[in-house]
């Protein structure tokens, strides 16, 4: 059961999310790291476009201020 | 009766919320989870365009800063 | 008299206040409870669009950094 | 003699001034009370769209963070 | 000889500068008062539009955030 | 193993990587320092247009709060 | 060698550096001085529109957060 907020990121690390930020980018990977700030490590990542394939990058790094929402 | 604006969040966990952030995007799910931060978590989420349903979450954790209202 | 700025809302709990946001989003409602970062709870509240009510929350949280102005 | 940017607000206590928020939005009415936030409450206040008075309040809180300039 | 930053403002009190801001605006005026917050007064101010003189205001506090550049 | 969002960055230093700015700008090149801000510089930097090479650097520093993403 | 990000403005200071704002503001001039923030001060600046010379300032102090990137 998730308690607090970032219990959700600690339950999704390893695991596939979808991040979604200002500007409308999303990104899509493997949960490697957040910290308190929402930073976020992906990898294996592509970012999408329309739903489509945009670009891949083994590993990214996505500030934390710029995330509107992270779904597993 | 609610006397802080938290006490409103409080009294919504386990409940159906309606949630707005900038950039005019919209999501109506079980609020599971929030923080002081109004970092908030909700359950078998939908993102609503215009009234419809256009994606759906099991588990989505939207980021405080970008919340423009939360309506029970 | 007002004081201080914050004195206006403590005034206006339990009255009919108007909140405009960034964005351009308007609400009106009765004012039951706010906090020092200025997030405000509505009762009775409705979204307004060019005068006209658009939506109608019984209770609202709006968060205060997304605040231009408040007006009782 | 004005030699803080504050002592400007605290003269113009119980005066008319003129406040310019972030979103080409303007208000003139007589200043009430303000904090170290330039949280501003003006009385007898009038929302100005062009130099015409769009709409008028017997009192107003603007949020300090959205103002760009204040002028007595 | 200018050392650190603020020094350029506390050379310019009493001298006329130009305040460019986020949001196009434009203001020349006598420096008057700052702050840390690169809060500014300027006197016997004038708003520019494209060059043109378009407002005058005897005083006027502008809100440090919202700074871009100042030139003395 | 990567068990902190900022371990991916100190895993990049001396290598080329992408960093992405709100307003979409882009910017390849040999990552030589970051401090906790998330401010970077690069060394052999070229900004790029839609993938091609606009503008070449020898050293830049691009702010942290301007990070979108940053990928190596 | 840089270790750390502002390590290339000190570097930099009585060098020509070029500053990038937010809103595509671009500036040319002599780093006279910067602080913890990144507010600079150029002398004998230019500020560029699509690299032409579009303003001279003999002195110009630039807030920190709105830069987005410096290069020397």
């Amino acid at each position: 059961m998730t308690s607090r907020p970032f219990d959700l990121l600690n339950e999704s690390v390893g695991k596939e999310v979808l991040v979604v930020t200002k500007g409308s980018l999303s990104f899509r990977g493997t949960l490697k790291a957040f910290d308190v700030h929402m930073n976020v490590v992906l990898e294996n990542a592509e970012e999408l476009l329309e739903g489509e394939t945009k670009k891949k990058y083994s590993k990214i790094i996505i500030r934390g201020d710029t995330v509107i929402y992270i779904a597993p």
